[in-house]
């Protein structure tokens, strides 16, 4: 997806609620967004918004001296997490429909979000999301397509979400490459994140070797270009990676809430929706 | 008011919407945006938020070469307001508190609000306005202070909303200096919008000698400066010209509806309240 106009303004925005993570300071907060408005020039709209979102992202833990400052956020989502699995667990059982519920699951993870929103409540999210129609539904090709994959290439997107991934993963009966970014970036899975929700007991973590926050193919390195080049069937979780990868070629499925007017409106939805959208003609 | 962090993203906002007023030339906007950006590391938290949208107004203007990109829309607001003038004249006869009335017409009107709201629905706004409950309402004070004034200075906001303060101006029966803005600045009232709204009837209409969407005493000329130290009773209209005359001293009553979470905090009260404030102690 490339980077819209209105993009532009929500680059600060994201800015200040990132710094507001690491500081209270006024003056290092305005450093901030000094820093990302002289960027604004150099933003080029071809770009996806999370290579620009790198850029920012990299900043941010310039001036602040924090690597990580969505670390204690992620831990606890993580463990809130990890505590609803068993009822997912038992939810599923009583399904009639075990993979779609754990579609579901895995786009209600997807809530946890804050590089867009601030506030969500994950156990109102899952009731709704259960019951919500989606506004694209691939699903007959998904599954057809999941019948004749012998693997998996799955991109995950934030942290707490990893544990409904792997609820997904489980249902999915195939071998699983979990992707995950390589340095944290907003509250995006990495590899101790992935390992702390039980992804390792159900997949292979593989990290993309960049800290965008959303894949974006032509900064990755051979490893992870050759995985996709190989897969079969790819699931992308959430709006980064739909906006890394919207425009690629590959057997890629995007799970997410659409969280955002621009992405829903490049999606052909509402914002608020849930896709389950196959990148290739049905 | 001084000048929020969070204002900052939001100039970028407020940029791009009157840029597109102007033209839909993608390059062009997103030059504005860049020139908006390098502007922020030169906008100083002390600031009130209005002297910082003069600058901003400024470069709109220089960039796209368009002096007044909201006259079509002022026009056809203040029509629109004149055709609803008879009915509520008619409303302020029924009414038990003429005075009350015409305050909550005056704040309907304050609705007529580019720079930050994109939408409105001017009927459904006076029907709410007219029912609602004040969130600061220093009623009792206007009337007394009202009562040993000789005459009033009223400071205009939007242009449509002129019409709606002309109803206050005819019920508060005391000759009125009417101040406009002297340059067009979003869809803020100027000489010939107040006098297409009728002002020239029931006021003497006098520039502000600024183009800030706001009045900032500092840099109005010294006839303005004298109307303030001169004034016996002050009525300033919407959230502009409260950002700008928040701090000052002499004897002002604010009539607005907040429509930004931070100005609403600035009053301590919740967004989409209506206040009729008076900078004093009570």
């Amino acid at each position: 997806m490339k980077t819209y106009l209105d993009c532009l303004p929500c680059f600060l925005n994201q800015a200040l609620r990132a710094g507001r993570m690491v500081t209270n300071n006024e003056m290092k907060l305005k450093r901030i967004l000094d820093e990302v408005g002289m960027m604004v020039k150099d933003i080029p709209l071809e770009n996806t918004p999370p290579e620009t979102g790198d850029i920012i992202y990299r900043k941010i833990r310039e001036i602040s001296g924090e690597f990580n400052p969505y670390q204690k956020i992620k831990q606890k989502n993580i463990k809130e997490a990890l505590s609803l699995y068993p009822s997912l667990k038992e939810k599923i059982e009583e399904s009639n429909d075990r993979l779609l519920t754990a579609i579901r699951f895995a786009i209600a993870g997807n809530v946890i979000d804050f590089g867009v929103n601030k506030k969500f409540d994950i156990n109102k999210e899952i009731n709704e999301i259960l019951r919500k129609k989606f506004a694209i539904f691939n699903y007959k090709k998904f599954k057809e397509l999941l019948a004749h994959s012998k693997k998996i290439l799955y991109i995950g997107d934030n942290a707490g979400e990893a544990v409904f991934d792997r609820i997904l993963i489980e249902e999915m009966k195939r071998p699983v490459t979990y992707v995950v970014r390589s340095v944290p970036v907003i509250n995006d899975v990495t590899y101790e994140d992935a390992v702390q929700a039980g992804i390792d007991k159900v997949a292979n973590i593989v990290s993309s070797k960049t800290s965008a926050p959303g894949l974006i193919l032509k900064t990755c390195n051979h490893e992870i270009k050759n995985l996709f080049e190989k897969a079969e069937f790819i699931i992308s979780k959430g709006q980064g990676n739909y906006e890394g990868l919207s425009n690629e070629k590959y057997p890629i499925f995007f799970l997410l809430k659409t969280k955002c007017w621009f992405i829903a409106n490049d999606l052909g939805v509402d914002d608020g929706d849930i896709i389950l959208k196959g990148n290739f003609k049905n």
